[in-house]
């Protein structure tokens, strides 16, 4: 299948990226490389050495399969959207091309602005120029599972859409779950989910939605192949997701530094699974297209305090308690359905699988680098 | 009041903007004259001769009130939006400044993209920037009927938010009316509402939200004061508004043109009302912020072949049923409350009370410049 990875540079695309490679699968990465521009802009990085895009692309011609590069702003450059489309004339695109970081959101206003009309707009060229192009084209974007808000209001989370009774009719129906963002970087993403739902109803456009839980993790098998290969990891507190926040300062002997209570529970998922997750969406294209397809992609769910308390009891690390940065529930339960993604064929990998080797790789190959005033950086909001 | 319209120099900002200054508030039109530039680009033009924005100003400033004029795009220019606020400190800002035509965002790639863009982009920055400014600043939007859909299916159409029972729980809660949009224009005001409705739960901004209908007419009190003040009338397929282009054509003694079975049914306005409820809104400011306050703004039902009706009857006009370029229900039930802003006074204009008078203006100033091939002009969709 030949596939656009648009963000293909980035923590999730990037190992994407060679997973489909090397599932034998064409793969054109475009990306205009803005998350290595905003390491220097924030003054942080990776923990690990990631390589320059080009040698990664070479690397991973010779190591994983068929893959290759554009310099390319999603945003800016609708006409570039549009012409790599008619060029390569993919079966599906991946739009990884969003400004990820809830808390880089909530910094101020530039920022806020940038998370809008990064996300927004550059989702939606990529919308409009596959009506152009090829109505055909299968658009599969990774979501967030925040477009659910964390309360339990409504019981369970369900797969998108939520069946409710309209209260002055009687009638049963079912609508988009209600949008409930925590952060602009939330938001963006739920703004994305109402420019989906009207390109399908009107262009019928194929389009699957990937409300992704929180990624943990940094190597997959592809990236293992060769250090050139690797992926990026973040341990920041704009960048870094919780549980690698933990497991860098677990491997390098740091208290562990908890939000408030810790009582927040969310849904986690190992990036070797958002790689296959994707795949998994990709070559299952064959769906009812009558509305978005919307899967949650997550595997196990866990409250942030019992993520620390496991790092506790394993790596003897020891916990903080500090204030909390964000607007949000103290605590709150959490009950994820994910059944779509393992109907077609995904085998979770559990945390207590994948961790002791991540943990090991992080203290192996990060020591030198980690800094620990790196970690408390959140901004408040 | 000290108040910015940003987009006043257009169809509903301009009558807006000279009502607000003739009941005594200190109003700062900020607009980028974008509808004069669309002019340019279709061909098209108002069927009344509009002053330049300058000629505009001079006479308002002698006629009508306190009102000054800042050249400024609220998309691109998101620097000078947050400088506009901070140095004319409004109490109160109203946007208008969005591309305003569902069949202008359906013509093409280019048409979608800036409606998007220019809407979406200048709303939020419209909001970021108050955060930053001043967030007491209360924001009153024009939304659009629209962002509901126009079937039943929900019953009569509330105020925005809807009653529902969570089926799995039980639960009665009120959500955000789900989106459905028509056109990629009502998109962006659904976008729009998402983005209003986090910036209220973060920040506490105060904002009201009026779903208008279709808005029919041309002059008001205001700009009938002096000739130099006369608002733009629009007849055209992508401009004009149904009944607008109906009325164009009844007073050139052209067949009306009705899409399909003419089955559809809106909610309607007078431009005149638009200004007043708008002033009503802005002077009403002191509301329960827990969240957005969402009004419907509109006096009356029609279906569009009731209206062709009463032109009929009234004017022997004859009636043509043309082809519908659009992708709509061709007919429907429609029952909307508007009971918001008859609470704080909004006596309506009714149809049987405005149209005579709107007519013969229509017919008295216009009939050397009206060209009926301008009013089939609606790209399909």
């Amino acid at each position: 299948m030949k596939i656009i990875i648009f963000g293909g540079d980035g923590f999730c695309g990037w190992p994407t990226s060679l997973h489909l490679a090397a599932e034998g699968h064409d793969v054109l990465i475009v990306d205009n490389l803005s998350r290595r521009q905003i390491d220097n802009e924030l003054s942080s990085g990776s923990l690990t050495k990631i390589s320059s895009i080009n040698e990664r692309i070479d690397t991973a011609k010779k190591k994983i399969g068929n893959i290759d590069f554009i310099n390319l702003d999603v945003e800016k450059d609708s006409k570039g959207v549009h012409n790599v489309l008619s060029s390569f004339r993919p079966h599906a695109v991946v739009q990884f091309a969003e400004q990820r970081a809830a808390p880089y959101s909530m910094i101020g206003d530039t920022e806020r602005r940038y998370t809008i009309d990064n996300n927004v707009t550059g989702t939606h060229n990529i919308c409009s120029a596959i009506v152009e192009v090829d109505p055909n084209i299968h658009i599969v974007h990774l979501g967030t599972m925040g477009v659910y808000g964390y309360n339990k209001v409504y019981g369970s989370i369900p797969e998108g859409y939520l069946d409710v009774q309209i209260s002055s009719t009687g009638l049963d129906t079912e609508i988009l779950y209600p949008a409930n963002p925590g952060s602009v970087y939330h938001l963006s993403k739920c703004l994305d989910q109402l420019i989906f739902q009207f390109y399908n109803k009107n262009w019928g456009l194929r389009i699957t939605d990937l409300h992704q839980g929180i990624v943990w993790g940094v190597e997959t098998a592809e990236t293992k192949k060769d250090q050139k290969l690797v992926n990026r990891f973040d341990y920041d507190g704009i960048y870094g997701t919780v549980l690698n926040r933990f497991i860098s300062q677990a491997a390098n002997n740091h208290p562990l530094t908890v939000y408030g209570t810790g009582g927040q529970s969310r849904a986690f998922i190992h990036i070797s699974d958002t790689a296959r997750c994707v795949r998994l969406a990709l070559e299952n294209y064959d769906f009812d297209t009558s509305k978005v397809r919307i899967f949650n992609q997550v595997s196990e769910i866990f409250s942030v305090s019992g993520l620390a308390k496991i790092l506790e009891k394993q790596y003897g690390a020891e916990v903080n308690y500090v204030e909390n940065p964000r607007k949000e529930l103290s605590d709150n339960e959490l009950e994820v359905s994910n059944t779509g993604l393992l109907s077609l064929g995904f085998e979770p990998i559990k945390l207590d699988e994948g961790l002791v080797e991540d943990v090991k790789f992080i203290a192996d190959s990060t020591k030198e680098n980690f800094n620990h005033t790196r970690v408390l950086t959140s901004p408040n909001w």
